[in-house]
């Protein structure tokens, strides 16, 4: 059988040197070979027979979605490989009220997602700022966002998915019932495994009732380790924020010159962007006011906004830090996380890096669940300088993640940038049996290799 | 090496003729083989000495906690087995404040774990009726209890723990980080997996703040169907309860036999008994007053017990039901769990087999999550036709458990009672891969074999 056979209509296949350029492109990996093809199957039998196919002729498969990954996960990087994109696998299939179940196909847009549900009073609480990714990304790299510290993430909202193994087998793992102990839980090995043990075709999500009330508060600290005590003190407040989002005055600067319009205050070197949800007005009026009596001491100003469209502007600013700064300086995004009570340490560190390496460091992050984004900013400087200092900022950093009790990555991934820091953080008999389990469903190593370890 | 040189103390280890008959009955399994030995290990050490001498002396190892199990898989089936029992790993390690988490040695029992926690301000959610089962058992079988519904079971409270692993070695699996996207998830994998892949030595569990108030209510009913009814309507009602669980009137009368007073409303057949917590006297209130505005067009009588002493009766005549009924006949309680739409339908099933078999069935359970707890009741049937009938029950009630899309163990696992229905509702290739991947961990198939699968 020819790939031509299996995807018969033009604009869903490209061979060889006909292959767009969104494939061959990354902003994290260099060179980046030719592949066999891209395919872009439009439903789960398709998938199938693709991989059958991949099997026959000995191919590399890679899985794509939406390729907003920031791992290099879903790129090429041996040549020759059949990219299978699910971009057009894009149906909402079944809203199921009674069990608050959404089935979807792996290639809907999480924003999509949230549109949808929220329309009809349901909530999907996973919330990365990468609305245009794919939700059978989402799954492959158990995506986070701001929502985490109350919600949890994706992980939490995946009750059953189908999967086609490299083998061309079909498994459909959990199920729509909330309690199980029958047996070993393979859905959860599949979730977050990065298109290396099989290829999503269908995801049934548990949703929540959309909350019905709520509000956000803007709070300032004199600097970046104030800002982590006041983190640490509204988690300890019991006020239960649905988002606790710090960032530093001088990331602001981008989102501000990107959005033309100021954060609502300008007092302070850091911030924390505050959301709490619930049902009742009252019952979250007091518990802001849990958080206005423990921040206070530690803060410069603390605003809470009444008006949507005031906490709509702030989180904009927060959401707009990257795309801002990508007009300013090539970049480099990372995901640690450490917990959470050694979240200030880890920031303090960082900065002390800035001088040592000569690079600048700024950060934000989701400060309720110890995940840092540390952004290293290239600036003026040359090919080889910003390749060097980056190298051995990152060597030093990672060594301070993995010093205390840290993991390389929150919800970006390991995919092919972080490998050898995944390799230094995780103890050999872990990564001996994660290799022995790639083997058991995929012993021709055929589905993204080489990605994670 | 012998065994007496790793157990030096007499009393923690029985060989042969000396082991204690607690060993070799169960009212699961009749026929208990004879044992090599019984260990009792009070340190990590100790557990990978002895997996090692059983290694080199290919015994089979069964690792046993507190013994509670109630699907046959700590019982031998073989015969000269090496019983590893943990039940002196029974400390308290540590209590970390500032991420909320408790270590604890395996052995220690559920209930202890709750007192302990409970009287420093923390929480531990999962709440089997079984008090007196121990965390490591708790988490080989992914055990549940009566507020799962809000708070979810055992597998949402660990974050880390410590395996020794068939070959003798050691593995930690999962870390203190919140959020993780850094490589296989191999602590869910271990998690429910009833003592076939490792011996778990450590464990490290997320404590959540003990809320601050609670408020317990008993609904009464018509029927067991219109019970059921008015659990999902509570679900749906957006009240958020910690706890719904559904009994039958004549469930309730062995509890109050055994206790020796009546549960507060007899009318109806079937009653709800809703417990709701929060921190906030006043929205608590709010969130009851939508159950009882929701619930009473369905319902006989609404009792809201403003009394603790009041609900803590109530409450007992739940969790003594079962020890009530053992004083009457002999029973087998069943565990199945459906999607949470299909829970009335499955009542109505089992409630038809009565006549059908001859045989009485008695239900309650976590209506919150799908999860029934059905009773077979022995009554006078001669052996053989207890067996006969209780069998042609249970082949029909899992047919029905399956056509509905369930499971057969919500969080008593499988064991070896339940491994036939386990494959007849698994797909075989899920079986397949569940196999290989006890392969992995355990290739000379010595950890708790022929449990599961
Ligand atoms: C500006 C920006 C902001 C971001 N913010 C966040 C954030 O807040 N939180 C967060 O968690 N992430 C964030 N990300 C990261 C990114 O969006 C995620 O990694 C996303 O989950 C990837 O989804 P995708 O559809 O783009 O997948 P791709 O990039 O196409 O693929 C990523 C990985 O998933 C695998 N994959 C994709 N589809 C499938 C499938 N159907 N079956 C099997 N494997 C599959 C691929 O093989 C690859 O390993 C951000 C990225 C950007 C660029
Ligand atoms: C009256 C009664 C009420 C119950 N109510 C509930 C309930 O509400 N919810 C619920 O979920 N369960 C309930 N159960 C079931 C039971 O308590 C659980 O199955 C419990 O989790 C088993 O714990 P255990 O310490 O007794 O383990 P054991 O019975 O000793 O062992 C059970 C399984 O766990 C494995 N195991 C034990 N310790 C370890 C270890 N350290 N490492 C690896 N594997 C280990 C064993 O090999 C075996 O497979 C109830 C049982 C009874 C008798």
């Amino acid at each position: 059988m020819e790939l031509q056979e299996i995807i018969k209509e033009k604009g869903r296949l490209f061979m060889g040197e006909e292959v767009p350029d969104e494939y061959l492109t990354d902003p994290y990996i260099e060179e980046i070979p030719d592949v066999y093809a891209v395919a872009l199957p439009t439903r789960h039998e398709e998938v199938v027979e693709l991989v059958k196919f991949a099997k026959e002729k000995e191919l590399t498969i890679i899985a794509r979605g939406a390729g907003t990954g920031v791992a290099g996960a879903q790129v090429p990087i041996h040549g020759q490989e059949l990219i299978i994109d699910v971009k057009l696998m894009n149906q909402i299939i079944d809203l199921d009220e009674e069990t608050f179940t959404l089935t979807v196909e792996p290639g809907v847009l999480v924003g999509d997602i949230h549109q949808y549900v929220e329309a009809l009073g349901y909530f999907y609480p996973p919330d990365p700022a990468s609305k245009h990714s794919s939700i059978g990304g989402n799954v492959a790299t158990n995506a986070g966002g701001i929502r985490a510290v109350k919600y949890g993430v994706t992980r939490d909202y995946v009750r059953e998915m189908t999967v086609v193994l490299p083998s061309g087998e079909e498994m459909t793992l959990g199920s729509l019932n909330i309690k199980s102990s029958s047996g070993y839980d393979l859905l959860d090995l599949f979730i977050g495994s990065e298109g290396t043990l099989g290829i999503t075709t269908e995801i049934k999500l548990r949703l929540l009732p959309l909350p019905e009330v709520e509000q956000t508060m803007l709070i300032s600290f004199e600097d970046v380790f104030k800002a982590t005590e006041g983190a640490l003190a509204i988690l300890a407040s019991g006020a239960d924020p649905s988002e606790i989002e710090l960032f530093e005055k001088e990331a602001v600067y981008y989102a501000e010159e990107h959005l033309g319009y100021p954060l609502q205050t300008q007092l302070g070197e850091a911030y924390l962007l505050v959301t709490l949800d619930g049902n009742d007005e009252l019952e979250l009026k007091a518990r802001i006011n849990t958080i206005i009596e423990d921040v206070e001491p530690l803060s410069l100003e603390v605003l809470s906004f009444t008006d949507p469209d005031e906490a709509r502007k702030a989180k904009l600013i927060r959401d707009n830090i990257l795309i801002g700064l990508m007009e300013f300086t090539q970049y480099e995004m990372l995901d640690e996380v450490v917990p959470i009570n050694k979240f200030a340490e880890l920031i303090h560190y960082t900065k002390g890096l800035q001088e040592k390496h000569g690079l600048s460091v700024l950060n934000f992050g989701h400060s309720g669940d110890g995940n840092v984004h540390t952004i290293l900013m290239r600036g003026d400087l040359t090919d080889e300088e910003w390749q060097t200092r980056r190298k051995a900022l990152l060597d030093d950093l990672y060594k301070k993640v993995k010093e205390l009790g840290g993991l390389p990555s929150a919800e970006h991934g390991i995919g092919t940038v972080k490998k050898s820091y995944l390799a230094q953080m995780t103890d050999d008999v872990n990564l001996h049996y994660m290799r022995k389990i790639k083997e058991v469903f995929d012993p021709e190593n055929r589905l993204n290799p080489g990605k994670l370890f």
